[in-house]
Protein backbone atom coordinates (compact mmCIF):
# COMPACT_ATOMS: atom_id res chain seq x y z
CA UNK A 1 0.00 0.00 0.00
CA UNK A 2 1.31 3.58 -0.94
CA UNK A 3 0.40 6.31 1.34
CA UNK A 4 0.71 9.94 0.57
CA UNK A 5 0.63 12.29 3.38
CA UNK A 6 0.74 16.13 3.23
CA UNK A 7 -0.27 19.14 5.02
CA UNK A 8 -0.15 22.86 5.51
CA UNK A 9 1.58 23.13 8.59
CA UNK A 10 4.83 22.23 6.89
CA UNK A 11 6.91 19.04 6.45
CA UNK A 12 8.68 18.78 9.68
CA UNK A 13 5.49 19.72 11.41
CA UNK A 14 4.76 17.41 14.92
CA UNK A 15 1.42 16.27 13.33
CA UNK A 16 2.38 15.05 9.74
CA UNK A 17 5.56 13.18 11.67
CA UNK A 18 3.42 11.60 14.37
CA UNK A 19 1.19 10.57 11.38
CA UNK A 20 4.17 9.22 9.40
CA UNK A 21 5.69 7.26 12.53
CA UNK A 22 2.57 5.64 13.01
CA UNK A 23 1.27 4.64 10.18
CA UNK A 24 4.64 3.35 8.55
CA UNK A 25 4.02 -0.50 9.57
CA UNK A 26 0.79 -0.08 6.22
CA UNK A 27 3.23 -0.03 3.88
CA UNK A 28 4.97 3.00 1.86
CA UNK A 29 4.77 6.18 2.79
CA UNK A 30 5.22 9.20 1.28
CA UNK A 31 5.42 13.07 2.51
CA UNK A 32 5.05 15.92 0.02
CA UNK A 33 4.04 18.72 2.05
CA UNK A 34 4.84 22.40 2.11
CA UNK A 35 8.45 23.35 2.84
CA UNK A 36 7.32 26.14 5.46
CA UNK A 37 4.23 26.94 7.58
CA UNK A 38 1.35 27.46 4.61
CA UNK A 39 -1.90 28.38 6.57
CA UNK A 40 -1.98 31.70 6.31
CA UNK A 41 -1.11 32.01 2.61
CA UNK A 42 -3.59 30.75 0.01
CA UNK A 43 -5.14 27.12 -0.81
CA UNK A 44 -4.89 27.41 -4.42
CA UNK A 45 -3.28 25.86 -6.99
CA UNK A 46 0.41 28.01 -8.16
CA UNK A 47 0.24 29.22 -11.25
CA UNK A 48 2.31 32.21 -11.28
CA UNK A 49 5.55 31.22 -9.86
CA UNK A 50 7.55 28.20 -10.23
CA UNK A 51 7.89 25.22 -7.13
CA UNK A 52 11.01 24.26 -6.12
CA UNK A 53 10.96 20.42 -3.84
CA UNK A 54 14.00 19.38 -1.91
CA UNK A 55 14.37 15.93 -0.80
CA UNK A 56 14.58 14.43 2.71
CA UNK A 57 13.77 11.82 4.52
CA UNK A 58 11.98 11.04 7.75
CA UNK A 59 12.79 7.11 9.00
CA UNK A 60 12.00 4.77 6.74
CA UNK A 61 9.92 7.32 4.38
CA UNK A 62 10.96 9.48 1.71
CA UNK A 63 9.71 13.31 2.46
CA UNK A 64 9.78 16.19 -0.62
CA UNK A 65 9.64 19.84 0.66
CA UNK A 66 7.84 22.35 -1.74
CA UNK A 67 7.48 26.04 -2.01
CA UNK A 68 3.74 25.54 -2.69
CA UNK A 69 0.30 24.75 -0.85
CA UNK A 70 -1.01 21.55 -0.29
CA UNK A 71 -3.32 21.59 -2.83
CA UNK A 72 0.07 22.14 -4.86
CA UNK A 73 1.79 19.38 -2.93
CA UNK A 74 -0.78 16.71 -4.20
CA UNK A 75 -0.77 17.77 -7.92
CA UNK A 76 2.71 17.85 -7.79
CA UNK A 77 3.46 14.55 -6.59
CA UNK A 78 0.39 12.95 -8.83
CA UNK A 79 1.61 14.21 -11.70
CA UNK A 80 5.43 14.00 -10.68
CA UNK A 81 7.11 12.88 -8.01
CA UNK A 82 5.49 9.10 -7.02
CA UNK A 83 5.94 6.67 -9.67
CA UNK A 84 2.55 5.34 -8.98
CA UNK A 85 -0.98 6.38 -8.01
CA UNK A 86 -1.58 6.54 -3.99
CA UNK A 87 -3.85 4.33 -2.50
CA UNK A 88 -4.53 7.23 0.12
CA UNK A 89 -4.03 10.52 0.22
CA UNK A 90 -3.74 12.00 4.40
CA UNK A 91 -3.71 15.36 4.63
CA UNK A 92 -2.57 16.45 8.44
CA UNK A 93 -2.68 15.59 11.35
CA UNK A 94 -3.38 19.35 11.42
CA UNK A 95 -2.23 21.61 14.17
CA UNK A 96 -6.20 22.97 15.25
CA UNK A 97 -9.39 21.81 14.46
CA UNK A 98 -11.25 21.88 10.77
CA UNK A 99 -15.31 21.80 11.73
CA UNK A 100 -18.42 23.14 9.92
CA UNK A 101 -17.73 26.08 7.65
CA UNK A 102 -13.84 26.20 8.40
CA UNK A 103 -13.52 23.63 6.14
CA UNK A 104 -14.24 26.19 3.21
CA UNK A 105 -10.56 27.87 4.19
CA UNK A 106 -8.75 25.04 4.96
CA UNK A 107 -5.41 24.14 3.41
CA UNK A 108 -5.79 20.91 5.17
CA UNK A 109 -9.03 20.04 3.61
CA UNK A 110 -7.65 21.18 0.34
CA UNK A 111 -5.21 18.76 -0.07
CA UNK A 112 -7.94 16.21 0.78
CA UNK A 113 -9.61 17.67 -2.23
CA UNK A 114 -7.16 18.33 -4.41
CA UNK A 115 -6.67 14.77 -4.03
CA UNK A 116 -10.68 13.68 -5.24
CA UNK A 117 -10.62 16.13 -7.79
CA UNK A 118 -8.02 13.55 -9.24
CA UNK A 119 -9.84 10.62 -8.50
CA UNK A 120 -7.61 9.28 -5.29
CA UNK A 121 -9.49 8.73 -1.73
CA UNK A 122 -8.67 10.79 0.73
CA UNK A 123 -9.20 11.94 4.75
CA UNK A 124 -8.19 15.38 6.16
CA UNK A 125 -7.06 15.10 9.92
CA UNK A 126 -7.10 17.55 12.51
CA UNK A 127 -6.85 18.03 16.53
CA UNK A 128 -8.87 20.21 17.99
CA UNK A 129 -5.98 21.62 20.49
CA UNK A 130 -6.19 21.99 24.13
CA UNK A 131 -3.05 22.22 25.39
CA UNK A 132 -1.96 18.80 25.03
CA UNK A 133 -0.85 18.64 22.04
CA UNK A 134 -1.68 14.76 22.01
CA UNK A 135 -1.33 13.94 18.08
CA UNK A 136 -0.85 10.35 18.57
CA UNK A 137 -4.39 9.91 20.00
CA UNK A 138 -5.12 11.03 16.42
CA UNK A 139 -2.57 8.77 14.59
CA UNK A 140 -3.66 6.02 16.65
CA UNK A 141 -6.48 6.24 15.54
CA UNK A 142 -6.15 6.69 11.41
CA UNK A 143 -4.10 3.41 11.75
CA UNK A 144 -7.42 1.75 13.12
CA UNK A 145 -9.38 3.50 10.22
CA UNK A 146 -6.99 3.05 7.52
CA UNK A 147 -7.81 -0.57 6.56
CA UNK A 148 -11.29 0.03 7.13
CA UNK A 149 -11.68 2.72 4.93
CA UNK A 150 -9.30 1.23 2.16
CA UNK A 151 -11.91 -1.92 2.35
CA UNK A 152 -14.89 -0.36 2.03
CA UNK A 153 -13.76 2.12 -0.52
CA UNK A 154 -15.62 5.21 -0.43
CA UNK A 155 -17.34 6.84 -3.38
CA UNK A 156 -14.85 8.73 -5.78
CA UNK A 157 -16.37 12.09 -5.19
CA UNK A 158 -16.09 12.35 -1.53
CA UNK A 159 -13.34 12.51 1.42
CA UNK A 160 -13.47 12.16 5.18
CA UNK A 161 -12.83 15.02 7.14
CA UNK A 162 -11.94 14.17 10.80
CA UNK A 163 -11.27 16.02 13.83
CA UNK A 164 -9.93 14.70 16.90
CA UNK A 165 -10.10 15.89 20.74
CA UNK A 166 -6.84 16.72 21.78
CA UNK A 167 -7.32 14.54 24.73
CA UNK A 168 -5.60 10.97 25.08
CA UNK A 169 -7.39 7.74 24.01
CA UNK A 170 -8.96 7.01 26.66
CA UNK A 171 -11.11 9.77 27.36
CA UNK A 172 -12.54 9.55 23.91
CA UNK A 173 -16.02 8.75 24.54
CA UNK A 174 -16.64 7.03 20.75
CA UNK A 175 -16.99 8.39 16.97
CA UNK A 176 -19.46 10.12 15.44
CA UNK A 177 -20.50 10.65 11.79
CA UNK A 178 -21.62 14.13 12.43
CA UNK A 179 -22.76 16.59 9.14
CA UNK A 180 -20.44 19.93 8.96
CA UNK A 181 -22.01 22.31 11.81
CA UNK A 182 -21.75 26.07 11.74
CA UNK A 183 -18.68 28.10 12.89
CA UNK A 184 -20.38 31.12 12.86
CA UNK A 185 -17.68 34.30 14.72
CA UNK A 186 -19.68 36.96 16.40
CA UNK A 187 -18.39 40.45 17.66
CA UNK A 188 -15.17 40.12 15.90
CA UNK A 189 -13.65 42.95 15.17
CA UNK A 190 -11.85 45.05 17.62
CA UNK A 191 -10.83 48.36 16.77
CA UNK A 192 -7.44 49.90 18.10
CA UNK A 193 -5.42 53.17 17.74
CA UNK A 194 -1.73 53.24 16.60
CA UNK A 195 0.47 55.53 18.49
CA UNK A 196 -0.11 58.31 15.79
CA UNK A 197 -3.87 58.05 16.41
CA UNK A 198 -4.56 56.04 13.69
CA UNK A 199 -7.22 53.25 13.53
CA UNK A 200 -6.12 49.87 13.04
CA UNK A 201 -8.57 46.66 13.64
CA UNK A 202 -7.96 42.74 14.79
CA UNK A 203 -10.75 40.64 14.04
CA UNK A 204 -10.78 38.29 16.51
CA UNK A 205 -11.88 34.55 16.68
CA UNK A 206 -15.10 34.82 19.00
CA UNK A 207 -17.20 31.73 18.21
CA UNK A 208 -20.97 31.86 18.26
CA UNK A 209 -21.83 28.66 20.89
CA UNK A 210 -24.42 27.06 19.29
CA UNK A 211 -23.44 24.03 18.40
CA UNK A 212 -26.34 21.66 17.50
CA UNK A 213 -26.35 17.84 18.19
CA UNK A 214 -25.68 15.80 14.91
CA UNK A 215 -22.92 18.68 13.85
CA UNK A 216 -18.52 18.17 13.94
CA UNK A 217 -18.91 21.13 16.03
CA UNK A 218 -20.96 19.43 18.64
CA UNK A 219 -19.11 16.43 18.77
CA UNK A 220 -15.59 17.12 19.00
CA UNK A 221 -16.88 19.93 21.76
CA UNK A 222 -18.02 16.33 23.91
CA UNK A 223 -15.27 14.65 23.43
CA UNK A 224 -16.31 12.35 20.29
CA UNK A 225 -14.17 11.75 17.37
CA UNK A 226 -15.97 13.29 14.30
CA UNK A 227 -15.68 11.97 10.93
CA UNK A 228 -18.14 13.66 8.12
CA UNK A 229 -18.01 12.76 4.39
CA UNK A 230 -17.35 15.83 2.57
CA UNK A 231 -18.00 16.40 -1.54
CA UNK A 232 -16.94 19.28 -3.31
CA UNK A 233 -19.96 20.27 -5.46
CA UNK A 234 -21.19 23.55 -4.15
CA UNK A 235 -24.11 24.15 -6.45
CA UNK A 236 -27.67 24.30 -4.59
CA UNK A 237 -29.49 21.90 -6.53
CA UNK A 238 -32.47 22.34 -4.65
CA UNK A 239 -32.35 26.15 -6.30
CA UNK A 240 -31.48 24.95 -9.49
CA UNK A 241 -34.97 24.78 -10.68
CA UNK A 242 -36.65 27.93 -9.20
CA UNK A 243 -34.08 30.11 -10.73
CA UNK A 244 -34.90 28.66 -14.21
CA UNK A 245 -37.21 31.20 -15.03
CA UNK A 246 -34.63 34.03 -15.05
CA UNK A 247 -33.53 31.82 -18.39
CA UNK A 248 -37.19 33.71 -20.06
CA UNK A 249 -36.00 36.81 -18.75
CA UNK A 250 -34.12 39.38 -21.33
CA UNK A 251 -31.50 41.04 -19.09
CA UNK A 252 -28.57 41.18 -21.28
CA UNK A 253 -29.12 43.37 -24.30
CA UNK B 1 -30.86 49.95 -1.12
CA UNK B 2 -28.01 49.88 0.36
CA UNK B 3 -24.63 47.87 -1.69
CA UNK B 4 -21.31 46.59 -0.53
CA UNK B 5 -19.50 45.91 -3.25
CA UNK B 6 -16.16 43.86 -2.89
CA UNK B 7 -13.49 41.55 -5.38
CA UNK B 8 -10.25 40.11 -5.26
CA UNK B 9 -8.52 42.33 -7.75
CA UNK B 10 -8.16 45.16 -5.38
CA UNK B 11 -10.06 48.61 -4.70
CA UNK B 12 -9.50 50.33 -7.89
CA UNK B 13 -9.63 47.70 -10.19
CA UNK B 14 -11.63 48.07 -13.49
CA UNK B 15 -13.96 45.34 -12.92
CA UNK B 16 -15.57 46.85 -9.13
CA UNK B 17 -14.95 50.31 -10.64
CA UNK B 18 -17.31 49.91 -13.82
CA UNK B 19 -19.91 47.66 -11.45
CA UNK B 20 -20.12 50.55 -9.32
CA UNK B 21 -20.23 53.22 -11.83
CA UNK B 22 -23.41 51.21 -13.43
CA UNK B 23 -25.22 50.38 -10.58
CA UNK B 24 -24.76 54.01 -8.70
CA UNK B 25 -28.37 54.81 -10.02
CA UNK B 26 -29.84 51.97 -7.73
CA UNK B 27 -28.95 53.35 -4.60
CA UNK B 28 -26.20 54.05 -2.17
CA UNK B 29 -23.17 51.81 -3.03
CA UNK B 30 -20.35 51.54 -0.91
CA UNK B 31 -17.08 49.72 -1.86
CA UNK B 32 -14.71 47.71 0.93
CA UNK B 33 -12.52 45.93 -1.38
CA UNK B 34 -8.51 45.14 -0.71
CA UNK B 35 -5.75 47.48 -1.39
CA UNK B 36 -4.26 45.21 -4.09
CA UNK B 37 -4.71 42.38 -5.99
CA UNK B 38 -5.32 39.64 -3.34
CA UNK B 39 -5.62 36.25 -6.36
CA UNK B 40 -3.15 34.67 -4.75
CA UNK B 41 -2.99 35.71 -1.00
CA UNK B 42 -5.35 33.73 0.57
CA UNK B 43 -9.25 33.82 0.97
CA UNK B 44 -9.58 32.95 4.64
CA UNK B 45 -10.24 35.44 7.61
CA UNK B 46 -6.93 37.32 8.88
CA UNK B 47 -6.03 36.67 12.00
CA UNK B 48 -2.77 36.49 13.35
CA UNK B 49 -2.08 40.48 11.88
CA UNK B 50 -4.41 43.71 11.83
CA UNK B 51 -5.89 45.45 9.41
CA UNK B 52 -5.74 48.67 8.00
CA UNK B 53 -8.14 50.61 6.39
CA UNK B 54 -7.83 53.78 3.92
CA UNK B 55 -10.73 56.06 2.72
CA UNK B 56 -11.19 57.13 -0.51
CA UNK B 57 -13.99 58.31 -2.94
CA UNK B 58 -14.85 57.06 -6.14
CA UNK B 59 -18.21 59.24 -7.96
CA UNK B 60 -20.68 59.22 -5.55
CA UNK B 61 -19.72 55.91 -3.37
CA UNK B 62 -17.58 55.75 -0.47
CA UNK B 63 -14.85 53.33 -1.07
CA UNK B 64 -12.08 51.47 1.58
CA UNK B 65 -9.26 49.84 0.95
CA UNK B 66 -8.80 46.73 3.31
CA UNK B 67 -5.18 45.32 3.91
CA UNK B 68 -6.64 42.32 4.02
CA UNK B 69 -8.55 39.74 2.00
CA UNK B 70 -12.33 39.29 0.34
CA UNK B 71 -13.59 37.77 3.06
CA UNK B 72 -12.33 39.98 5.78
CA UNK B 73 -13.50 42.88 3.61
CA UNK B 74 -17.12 41.90 4.16
CA UNK B 75 -16.48 40.68 7.96
CA UNK B 76 -15.16 44.41 8.62
CA UNK B 77 -17.87 46.27 6.62
CA UNK B 78 -20.74 44.28 8.18
CA UNK B 79 -19.02 44.78 11.89
CA UNK B 80 -17.60 47.97 11.92
CA UNK B 81 -17.81 50.34 8.28
CA UNK B 82 -20.93 50.20 7.72
CA UNK B 83 -23.89 52.57 9.66
CA UNK B 84 -26.74 49.24 8.55
CA UNK B 85 -26.81 45.69 6.90
CA UNK B 86 -26.52 46.02 3.18
CA UNK B 87 -29.31 44.83 1.27
CA UNK B 88 -27.02 42.91 -1.30
CA UNK B 89 -23.43 42.19 -1.54
CA UNK B 90 -22.18 41.63 -4.74
CA UNK B 91 -18.06 40.60 -5.03
CA UNK B 92 -16.35 41.00 -8.43
CA UNK B 93 -16.21 41.95 -11.07
CA UNK B 94 -13.37 39.53 -11.18
CA UNK B 95 -10.76 39.68 -14.24
CA UNK B 96 -11.12 36.11 -14.99
CA UNK B 97 -13.56 33.05 -14.83
CA UNK B 98 -14.81 31.53 -11.65
CA UNK B 99 -16.31 28.00 -12.90
CA UNK B 100 -16.97 24.64 -11.74
CA UNK B 101 -14.12 23.53 -9.07
CA UNK B 102 -12.57 26.90 -9.30
CA UNK B 103 -14.93 28.58 -6.76
CA UNK B 104 -13.42 26.13 -3.99
CA UNK B 105 -10.20 28.31 -4.46
CA UNK B 106 -11.70 31.75 -5.72
CA UNK B 107 -11.05 34.96 -3.98
CA UNK B 108 -14.40 36.43 -5.73
CA UNK B 109 -16.49 33.79 -4.35
CA UNK B 110 -15.09 34.04 -0.49
CA UNK B 111 -16.31 37.33 -0.53
CA UNK B 112 -19.90 36.36 -1.64
CA UNK B 113 -19.48 33.05 0.77
CA UNK B 114 -18.72 36.06 4.11
CA UNK B 115 -22.13 38.09 3.34
CA UNK B 116 -24.49 34.70 3.21
CA UNK B 117 -22.68 32.92 6.00
CA UNK B 118 -23.79 36.35 8.01
CA UNK B 119 -26.82 36.40 6.20
CA UNK B 120 -26.23 38.53 3.58
CA UNK B 121 -27.80 37.44 0.02
CA UNK B 122 -25.03 37.93 -2.48
CA UNK B 123 -23.76 37.38 -6.01
CA UNK B 124 -20.02 36.80 -7.05
CA UNK B 125 -19.47 38.04 -10.74
CA UNK B 126 -16.95 36.98 -12.76
CA UNK B 127 -15.65 37.47 -16.68
CA UNK B 128 -14.68 35.36 -18.64
CA UNK B 129 -11.48 36.85 -20.54
CA UNK B 130 -11.31 36.88 -23.94
CA UNK B 131 -8.97 39.44 -24.52
CA UNK B 132 -11.41 42.38 -24.84
CA UNK B 133 -11.83 43.13 -20.93
CA UNK B 134 -15.95 44.25 -21.88
CA UNK B 135 -16.56 44.59 -18.13
CA UNK B 136 -19.45 46.71 -19.30
CA UNK B 137 -21.51 43.78 -20.48
CA UNK B 138 -21.33 42.09 -17.33
CA UNK B 139 -22.15 45.98 -15.39
CA UNK B 140 -25.02 45.83 -17.09
CA UNK B 141 -26.20 42.52 -16.75
CA UNK B 142 -25.88 43.06 -13.34
CA UNK B 143 -28.02 46.39 -13.30
CA UNK B 144 -31.26 44.62 -14.76
CA UNK B 145 -30.76 41.20 -12.19
CA UNK B 146 -29.93 43.57 -9.54
CA UNK B 147 -33.79 44.35 -9.14
CA UNK B 148 -35.29 40.82 -9.78
CA UNK B 149 -33.05 39.15 -7.13
CA UNK B 150 -33.82 41.51 -4.47
CA UNK B 151 -37.33 41.09 -4.98
CA UNK B 152 -37.17 37.55 -5.63
CA UNK B 153 -35.40 36.90 -2.54
CA UNK B 154 -33.15 33.99 -2.63
CA UNK B 155 -32.52 31.43 0.53
CA UNK B 156 -30.70 32.35 3.08
CA UNK B 157 -27.61 29.84 3.08
CA UNK B 158 -27.35 30.60 -1.33
CA UNK B 159 -25.55 33.09 -3.35
CA UNK B 160 -25.62 33.17 -7.31
CA UNK B 161 -22.30 32.62 -8.80
CA UNK B 162 -22.85 34.49 -12.35
CA UNK B 163 -20.03 34.12 -15.25
CA UNK B 164 -20.06 36.24 -17.91
CA UNK B 165 -18.68 35.93 -21.79
CA UNK B 166 -16.05 38.65 -22.32
CA UNK B 167 -18.35 39.66 -25.65
CA UNK B 168 -20.10 42.53 -26.62
CA UNK B 169 -23.66 42.53 -25.03
CA UNK B 170 -25.78 41.44 -28.21
CA UNK B 171 -23.32 38.70 -28.95
CA UNK B 172 -24.81 36.97 -25.65
CA UNK B 173 -27.26 34.53 -26.13
CA UNK B 174 -28.68 34.28 -23.03
CA UNK B 175 -29.40 33.06 -19.94
CA UNK B 176 -28.28 29.71 -18.22
CA UNK B 177 -29.46 28.79 -15.33
CA UNK B 178 -26.42 25.88 -14.82
CA UNK B 179 -24.62 23.81 -12.35
CA UNK B 180 -21.07 23.90 -11.17
CA UNK B 181 -18.89 21.86 -13.91
CA UNK B 182 -15.94 19.67 -13.39
CA UNK B 183 -12.85 21.64 -14.22
CA UNK B 184 -9.97 19.72 -14.07
CA UNK B 185 -6.50 20.19 -15.33
CA UNK B 186 -4.15 17.99 -17.05
CA UNK B 187 -0.68 16.94 -17.67
CA UNK B 188 -0.50 20.03 -15.62
CA UNK B 189 3.29 20.09 -14.48
CA UNK B 190 5.97 20.85 -16.66
CA UNK B 191 9.60 20.77 -15.44
CA UNK B 192 12.63 22.76 -16.50
CA UNK B 193 16.23 23.40 -14.86
CA UNK B 194 17.76 26.27 -13.59
CA UNK B 195 21.40 27.61 -14.86
CA UNK B 196 22.96 24.90 -12.09
CA UNK B 197 21.09 22.56 -13.11
CA UNK B 198 18.50 22.09 -10.66
CA UNK B 199 15.03 20.97 -11.02
CA UNK B 200 12.40 23.66 -10.86
CA UNK B 201 7.95 23.03 -11.43
CA UNK B 202 5.44 24.97 -13.47
CA UNK B 203 1.78 23.87 -12.89
CA UNK B 204 0.36 25.17 -16.41
CA UNK B 205 -3.02 25.59 -16.43
CA UNK B 206 -4.23 22.78 -19.34
CA UNK B 207 -8.28 22.69 -18.36
CA UNK B 208 -9.39 18.70 -19.67
CA UNK B 209 -11.68 19.65 -22.52
CA UNK B 210 -15.15 18.16 -21.25
CA UNK B 211 -17.08 20.86 -20.47
CA UNK B 212 -20.96 18.70 -20.28
CA UNK B 213 -24.09 20.75 -21.31
CA UNK B 214 -26.05 21.96 -17.91
CA UNK B 215 -22.79 23.30 -16.72
CA UNK B 216 -21.64 26.67 -16.35
CA UNK B 217 -18.31 25.66 -18.08
CA UNK B 218 -20.56 24.79 -20.77
CA UNK B 219 -22.54 27.70 -20.94
CA UNK B 220 -19.87 30.35 -20.96
CA UNK B 221 -18.15 28.50 -23.50
CA UNK B 222 -21.27 28.74 -25.57
CA UNK B 223 -21.77 32.62 -24.99
CA UNK B 224 -24.02 32.31 -22.74
CA UNK B 225 -24.34 34.12 -19.13
CA UNK B 226 -24.40 31.43 -16.57
CA UNK B 227 -25.76 31.56 -12.95
CA UNK B 228 -25.67 28.67 -10.47
CA UNK B 229 -26.79 28.62 -7.01
CA UNK B 230 -24.33 27.99 -4.82
CA UNK B 231 -24.75 27.03 -1.26
CA UNK B 232 -21.47 26.24 1.76
CA UNK B 233 -22.54 22.82 3.32
CA UNK B 234 -19.30 20.65 2.10
CA UNK B 235 -21.26 17.60 3.95
CA UNK B 236 -22.26 14.61 1.65
CA UNK B 237 -25.28 13.17 2.85
CA UNK B 238 -25.83 10.73 0.62
CA UNK B 239 -22.65 8.76 2.58
CA UNK B 240 -23.77 9.84 6.27
CA UNK B 241 -26.06 6.95 6.72
CA UNK B 242 -23.53 4.50 5.42
CA UNK B 243 -20.56 5.50 7.64
CA UNK B 244 -22.73 5.40 10.39
CA UNK B 245 -21.34 1.64 11.05
CA UNK B 246 -18.08 3.20 11.85
CA UNK B 247 -19.91 4.78 15.23
CA UNK B 248 -20.23 0.80 16.42
CA UNK B 249 -16.26 -0.16 15.85
CA UNK B 250 -14.56 0.77 18.52
CA UNK B 251 -11.29 2.22 16.96
CA UNK B 252 -9.90 5.15 19.67
CA UNK B 253 -8.18 3.24 22.36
Amino acid sequence: MLILLTNDDGLTATGIQTLRQTIEPLGEVVLVAPDRERSASGHGITMHKPLRVEKQYFGESLGYAVSGTPADCVKLALEQLLDRPPHLVISGINKGANLGTDVLYSGTVSGALEAIINGIPSMAVSLDLRGNELFSTAADFILKLIPIAVKQSLPSRTFLNINVPDVESTEIKGIQVAKLGARRYVNSVVERKDPRGKSYYWLSGVLEDKAQPDTDVWAVAHNYIAITPVQYDLTDYSQLTKLKTLEERNLWS
